[in-house]
């Protein structure tokens, strides 16, 4: 096809996704479980493969696979930064590979079986929110964001929507009592290595689930930028936090046709379409660093 | 289209599937919530619909809609098996219909932000496994199933699975040491109504999260009768229990190519085929009552 | 756990799910394509593994799988139908397996490239419907069920739905003239072997789906009993089919706020709740096989 | 929180997520449908609700949604990018606003019913690939970007992959015979308005399609820069692709323990992991324009 020619290879990048990895740390019966899903991204001098299918500086993503593993059985895996890290390390010293993008999702379990000759081996999947992370290397340079989705959270009450402008295709009214629903999905960047990754996810989590119950909403906009903002309180070294809220709207149900009034007791939670409030909070006088957010699912 | 006269209707039900509720009790300042997705299904006299066209007897699937959400203001949700009877005791007094099917989902939050002004009213998504629960009736009979589904649990040792036979196909080693992990799916029928739905519901759970973590297992069949009798033994009213259990695979990856000894603590978690086990504990001597099961998606 | 001794073991079965099989056939430079997702299950004298952890019959569920693609080689996959028959085959003849369920979803692919070297070996996924089938046995006897799932079909007009019953509760419109939308899923019995299967598949959803069109339409269940006759019109073999229907809601928008009259023309496809309409329709004066529909997913 | 005013608000936007659209044009007996998923996003001067709860400047999503449904009356939906276009159109023209998103999905219909009465109105899913648009603003400035997502494509021979790096962690043997399959996800910038937004869209498909049969593979990134280079050749609107495609892995089953020479003919298709290749092409000496990209998912 001799018009390719013409065409030059843009950005690019390539590997394994979602290498589903469980690690049981089993040197006393009290065994340690780690759940992670890990997505590895190498970027660098692959062209070749791209423009005549040289494959000569192509890191099999089977190979990348194989890595996964190897360095969870010789490095363990503290926490999922910890690991990325890891990974990170191995990759950014291999011939070719200019950058990487190393990604995981961790799953949460708690023990079960109190007082059964099980308990230090069983566990059931507690299905709260996904704890996600992110390392990214550039050259010599390494990016860590920390991250959660599926965090979902409701208020029964204490959420207004009023004052919003009225135009001819308006016909929502105001409401000073409404339910509050949604699905956080936050992306955060430290700037430097924390001490315990674990001990920081936790307190960035616990600051925006109790920012979220402790403010009386005028619009999701304000509770998403006090989450955004009490969790750059909890932990210093978050220098910006990118977080994505679908308004879950939850519609009082209309009664009166039965001669009943709702009172704010009946809603039907609705599936689409939805509200969707995208925003950053950043610590002031932070500098940006796009490279940290190369490829990172956002609205930047 | 004539030769449709020597077709006969067979069995058919129809109604309003996933009906999303949210009921909130407000009357303290501390909110209580129920969050649930209920279908209801009418059976009797409709057949004049599918053969004429004639919607004399149809009780809207709109209608339906609306009589979950007018009862769930007159009535409360007390537990999703109480609401469900209310549901079938409005829908079996109606002319035409000989029976009913009502089912829900419920959907577990916890409270958050202790400490915060909107504690009382702010609560997030749990995501542990979700409760179900059927209530059918047909005439003047009434059966009420208790369920749930994506308890998802997991032992780390404690686990074995050998001496099964070996064929010409059979390629699998015996191990004395594996993960076993599954996601539990069970409907169990109460042979009579019980004082606290919710109290029943926790007690059958706890049972069977007990029994997977406390039996050493040598099949998981062997895991889910005890689960199943450890249910039944929990409550006196449960007669019957029916279990679907995936074999959720973890496999010990090879890691000989790269000079290591896994010992047990890689794995790899795998999507697809997955081992399958469904069975039913009974109480020997209480007479089966396949009418409780009509629709239930099962295995018998 | 002694007071299992008082439970009895009820319906079981158990093998591998969801072994992803696609079956090239390379003979000429014309390859042919199938692409199943195949599940074994066995009945049996299993309850030793069950109550005794005892794995002496347990025909391993990796033996399961193991043996789908040895035969998928050996027999080739002419159809569905055709490869569980040799499965079950294979299964119904080993010792302690008394009854099987062998099913399958089979996923279409189209041909593409044409005028290009690679047009005799490469494919699209179509993504219509998903063709399932499913083969038991019980003893000596064998039972064949074709099926279809995901089969979306939708009328911009040619529907009513009218006449239907108002109570305290209705606030529906009669209307004369709506979308009618469903997703099909159904299942029929053959109460013999076709000489073609895939010709009497393709039979069954031709006469379907041209039954769709072709009703103008008082009632989903009008639609769905006449979709049943015509797929018994179709093919001979079919003594029964059981569909079941959510109906798609889709709202006409009401514009009128904005001044404008709608006409039938803007629509808003919801997606919950959702009418559910399940039916079955069967030749007169066949005997009913209940046997056939063990574990199918139902509502009979 | 008085620890807010050291903060502040970075990028953000907000909308309505997935308005459900189903618009018929039916002015003559042969209706035509179009199908759309639209979500609509604002960038402005919208600070004040983030920071103070001030709604003054929120056009409410509930008023995006109401805008999406009745410019679909106004204006028709002749395709997803005029559309769009026509949504654009009218959110930069209000106040506060400075910058647009406007994005659709759109889902494929084909006729059904040939030669009955209900032929010129009925429709199938074809389930093929979903097409994608979006459309940005930023001023006076707007681009238009076309798309697909799951184009599912499957060569059974005709791909190899070899000559790759080998290091302590691969294992992978070279192949000179494999299936190569894939799930193509594909974005394209148009530099100007085509006459026909739709026929451009099918050219794009086409030459994407065709590439992939045509190409004899030896690397997946070899296949996807030729799809790219067959879409820039097709449509000289478009300036650049950004392409990614997981690679669905098919592994040949080793069927040599029951003495089997398999020969390419039976494949596992697996789930997890996966390789993902992305990459861009572009045409020589157009300019970039990041703007165009904002908020879209990526790998730039």
């Amino acid at each position: 096809m001799s018009s390719t020619e013409t065409y030059v290879l843009g950005p690019n990048q390539y590997g394994k996704a979602e290498c589903r990895l469980v690690r049981v740390e089993r040197d006393t019966p009290i065994h340690v479980l780690r759940d992670l899903n890990v997505s590895t991204q190498l970027r660098g001098d692959f062209a070749a493969a791209f423009t005549d299918g040289d494959n000569a500086h192509v890191h099999a993503t089977d190979t990348q696979k194989n890595t996964v593993y190897a360095l969870a059985k010789e490095h363990g895996v503290a926490s999922p930064e910890a690991f990325l890290l890891v990974l990170a390390g191995h990759w950014r010293a291999q011939p070719w590979v200019s950058g990487t993008q190393m990604s995981a999702e961790q799953y949460a379990w708690e023990r079960i079986g109190a007082g059964t000759p099980g308990s230090g081996h069983s566990f059931a999947r507690t299905g709260r929110e996904t704890r996600t992370a992110v390392v990214q290397t550039d050259g010599a340079d390494t990016f860590v964001l920390g991250g959660l989705t599926d965090l979902v959270v409701l208020k029964s009450t204490g959420s207004e929507f009023a004052g919003f402008p009225r135009d001819r295709f308006t016909t929502l009214p105001e409401t000073d009592d409404r339910i509050l629903a949604t699905s956080v999905t936050a992306w955060w960047r430290y700037t430097a290595p924390v001490p315990d990754w674990d001990a920081a996810y936790a307190a960035v989590r616990t600051a925006m689930v109790d920012a979220f119950a402790g403010t009386h909403s005028l619009a999701l906009q304000q509770t998403i930028h006090a989450m955004g903002a009490a969790a750059l309180d909890a932990v210093p070294e978050v220098a910006e936090i990118r977080i994505s809220c679908p308004n879950k709207h939850h519609f009082e149900v209309d009664l009166s046709p039965f001669g009943l009034v709702n009172g704010g007791e009946v809603f039907v939670a609705a599936d689409r379409p939805y509200g969707l409030i995208q925003a950053t909070v950043q610590r002031a006088g932070t500098p940006a660093e796009p490279r940290a957010w190369t490829s990172v699912p956002a609205f930047a």
